[in-house]
This record gives C-alpha cells, structure tokens and sequence, in this order.
C-alpha cells in the first residue's frame, strides 16, 4: 500500500491507497506543532503498513537538487514549522521512502493521473484560495527547477477603476496580492462568499485570472489549465475567465476548445492526496 | 559529424561540427524562397556528409508531439515560408535525421552545452532583437509543452511616463511590443543604437525586461537567465536588468548572487550553431 500526506498549513490529510488511485482509508486533523502534528501521522500509519509515501507540502520548501536540507520547510510564517526537516523526519519516523513535492504539484499529479487531466500531455494545476499557487505536470513528471515555482506572484496589470493597493507584502500587484481570497476580502471588506452577487467583483477577479493565465500560457504552452481552491467555488468565474482569456491572447497563438483548455478540478477535493500516491508510486 | 542549420527570417547560417562544439566549416546566407535556399543548404551539405542534422528555425513552427505537421513553418508573416515542411524537406534533400526546435532554444542548448550555462542545471536564454523569444533548457533537455513557448508575450506593466501604445499587433503591452528593437525605434523615431547617450530610454528598457524576467523566474525557476541579441549590444543594461529585477523581487526569493543569475552569452553568436550540433548530438 503507498501512503499519502496533504501537510498544509491549516490541516493535514493522511491517507492509504493504491496506484490506480483508490483511497482505502484517510484521516485529517489541524495542524498544530510539528512532534504533535507528526504523532497524529504515525498513529495513522501504525494502522496502516505502507512501502512509501508521497508528501504534497505547503511551502516554501527546500526542494533544490542534492541540497543536504531537500525536504526542509523554510522560511514560513508558522514560526514552529520555520525549517523543519520534514522529509527528513518523516523518513525516520515511517521508514519508508518519501517523495515529496509542493501542495499544487501534487495537485496537479492527481488531476494528471487520475482526474480531468488523464489524457493531456500537460497539466497546469492553479489553486486560488488563501494564497495562489500553481504547479506543472508534464508527461508524467512534475516540472521544476532550482526550485519550486512560485507562480502566484506573477506581476499583473492594475485595472483602472481598482485603487486596492494589493495585498502581497513583497510585491505591489502580483496575482495573489490581487486575486487570492485574503485580497477579495481586504479590498471589499467582506469575505468572498458574501459578495457572490456582486458582478463588479468577479470581473476584477477573471480580469486578473485570466492576464496570469496568459503569461503561463505563452511561457509553458500546457495543454490543460485546472483552477481549484476556494475562490474557484464561484463557478460562474470559468466562462469570465475564458472569455477574457481569449481575448488578452487576441488569436496569436491558436486555441481550439478554450472551454477544453481552461477547466475545473474533477477530483472533489481529493487531488491533493490522490496526486500524493502517484507522485510515491512513481518514485 | 554533425550539421547545423540555423535558420532564420533573415538568413540561414549552416555548419559542420562536432559533438564537443567544435565548428569545422560554416556558411551563411540570405533567407530567400524556400527552394533557392534549401539549395544553397544542399550544396553546402553536399561539401561536408552528415550523420545528422540540428536546426533551430524561426517561428512560429508546429512542433507539437505527434503532429502530423510536426517541423512545418506555420502562420509567419514571410509569406513563402508559410505553412512550408521544413523538417520533412531537409529530411527528404539531406537523407539524414533530422533534429529541430526554435532558433531560441537552440541557442540556449548552445549556452548550456558549451558556454556560460555550462555548469547549470537550466539555462533561460532570452534574445532581444527584432522580436523576443525566450528558451528554457532544463537538465539538458529542452523544455516545451503542447507546442513551443512564446515568452515574448508576457504581459507588462506600462511605466507611468510611458505614452507609447506598444508595437505587437495583438497584444497592447506585451515585453516585445514594448521592449524589443522596433519598439524603441517605432517610440522614439530612431534606431536603438543611436540612442546610447540617452539614460532614459534603458531605463525603460530595464524597467520592462526586468518585469519580464521576475515573471520567468517565479515560473521557471532557472539557473541562469542569458540576455542576447541586439538591443543587449548596450552593455549597461546588464547591471540595470539586475537591479530593477532585485527590487521587484523584493527578496521573496533568495538570490545569493544575482550577477551569476541574470547574465551575458558567452559564445559570441554561435551559440545558435552550437546548440543546434548539440540538438543533434543527443537525439
Ligand atoms: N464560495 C466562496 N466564494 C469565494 N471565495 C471563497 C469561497 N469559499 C472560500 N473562499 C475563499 O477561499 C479562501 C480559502 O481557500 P481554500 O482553497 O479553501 O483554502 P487554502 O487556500 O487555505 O487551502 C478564503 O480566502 C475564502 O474566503
Ligand atoms: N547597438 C545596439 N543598440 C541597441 N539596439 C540595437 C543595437 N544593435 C542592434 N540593435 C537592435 O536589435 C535589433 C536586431 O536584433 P538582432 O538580434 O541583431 O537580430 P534578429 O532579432 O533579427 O535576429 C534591431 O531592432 C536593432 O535596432
Ligand atoms: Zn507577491
Ligand atoms: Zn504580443
């Protein structure tokens, strides 16, 4: 059996399953300090005997190549997870191989195998909740370089009538500072599932979507682009984003079935552990 | 030994070399129709027998996996060479395989293989020149997704004192429409190399390059990030880039050591030639 591991920041999900993407058993509790949270796992994992385990971390996370700390978060704002070996520890503490990759990585693996991106070659899987992420799967494998991608703060243009000054302490108007649901919520006052009926409030949003959307186009040419995360449960957001989509890219580069390229999840919330058996089963 | 064909809008330089990048002959010549110039390619081939053959071509060109059309010129505004089957032409005339991607991977192939990004894991290469075209090559391998990238159309944010509409007919502010060679001739009614002494008009320059380059480096994460072509025939823009890309940044990413990241080629224009006997070397 080949384990899984969803460690965000808020919850981790742990679960058993097979290649072929079933899920045997699964379990999710808060994530608190590292000994307790990683005490939960083992617990779990005593349950269930398992020959590997694939890990979907949030981030930043040292994933460089031969680093002595690969698998080490580093500087997060959850101060008792600031560089912790977590791959490290795991791998001591389950005895087990461990693969490991960003949270939207794994993401996309799941949705890649096992979801809405089964049969494409590329998968470009953009979650857009608390903060923006977004991870590559192509033939197979998770794109990476030096390190993880930090897709979300791609520079945007402002739109016009939008004074908000974004909410990314690091850049004035990246995707997440203008476009995550903390951004939703600080320019209006209110949370974004309060504003569902406000249509002034999703066109900014698909405006900015879909401007980062072209920049990844033209620069990764994915043959599937899969937005999740919470903002994303205003479905009425696919067909603006789409719609600006095609028209920012004005036919310089061909596009056939926008409504095939540009799509929603198919896993329900399960792509993230679902795409942590593959990343193990692969490894 | 192995051949390389250069092939661009303007001329074609083809060469004989062999796989550790030493060029034994070469020719260049003007990019006329097709026919006249595949012969001048045959004739030249016809002095020096190959095992095999790496072309980097101008673009846009179909090198979608599986495709039927797979190494054909497409929609290019050279009129002759629309829709024309280059691969499968010099594949049919040369009697030899055949190995292609664009003219700006192969030169990052080139770079990585045998000039500055020889000690890298990945090499972006980006030309400013009559257009601007980026390639990533990645542990050895080119990169590419459903079909190759056109990095020179990310988005931008216009600058402030900035009143020029941009020079891309389809997008309004897209890095080439506002950053390559025609776009500061077409803002300023003279040609970049006269423009020299005039501080104002790198500045900008910078300003656009170094929006760019954040963006391909949240994405993509490289090692090295090669400026060239002729508008980084102005040497101060290196420093410039490096600066502005610096403060964008903001240190949301740690770069030790940004004059080894955001760096000049090192192989004096051949590094197209080069990378394209590298292409072939290894396929
Ligand atoms: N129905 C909704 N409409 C708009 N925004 C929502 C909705 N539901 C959740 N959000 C926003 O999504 C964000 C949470 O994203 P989510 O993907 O659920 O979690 P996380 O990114 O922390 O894993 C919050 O900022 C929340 O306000
Ligand atoms: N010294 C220079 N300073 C600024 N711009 C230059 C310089 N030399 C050439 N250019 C500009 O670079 C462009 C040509 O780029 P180049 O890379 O030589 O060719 P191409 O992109 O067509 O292969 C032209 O627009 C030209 O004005
Ligand atoms: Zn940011
Ligand atoms: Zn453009």
């Amino acid at each position: 059996m080949i384990g899984a591991i969803e460690a965000g920041g808020t919850k981790f999900v742990c679960a058993v399953g097979n290649p072929d993407g079933t899920i045997i058993d699964s379990t999710a509790f808060p994530t608190t300090t590292p000994d307790d949270t990683l005490a939960k796992v083992e617990a779990f994992f005593a349950k269930h005997p398992i020959e590997k385990l694939g890990v979907g971390a949030f981030g930043p996370i040292n994933l460089r190549a031969g680093s002595e700390n690969y698998g080490m978060i580093e500087k997060t704002p959850k101060i008792p997870w600031r560089y912790y070996p977590l791959m490290e520890e795991l791998e001591k503490r389950l005895s087990v191989p461990v693969a490991i990759q960003t949270d939207v990585v794994v993401a996309s693996m799941g949705e890649y195998e096992y979801g809405i991106g089964k049969h494409a070659a590329s998968c470009l899987y953009i979650t857009v909740g608390t903060g923006i992420g977004a991870g590559l799967v192509q033939d197979g494998k998770a794109f990476q370089g030096r390190n993880h991608s930090e897709m979300g703060h791609v520079l945007l243009q402002k739109h016009p009538d939008d004074a908000f000054e974004g909410a990314c302490p690091s850049h004035g108007s990246c995707l997440e500072g203008l476009a995550a649901g903390p951004a939703i919520e600080a320019r209006y006052g209110i949370k974004g599932a309060e504003l569902a009926d406000e249509d002034h409030v999703w066109e900014l949003e698909a405006y900015y979507l879909a401007q980062a959307i072209m920049d990844y186009f033209v620069i990764l040419s994915p043959e599937k682009i899969i937005l999740g995360g919470g903002v994303m449960k205003q479905e009425k957001l696919y067909p603006m984003i789409r719609e600006k989509f095609m028209e920012l890219l004005n036919d310089y580069i061909e596009v056939e079935d926008v409504e095939a390229l540009i799509v929603a999840p198919a896993l329900n919330d399960e792509q993230g552990v679902k795409g942590c058996i593959a990343l193990a089963a692969k490894s």
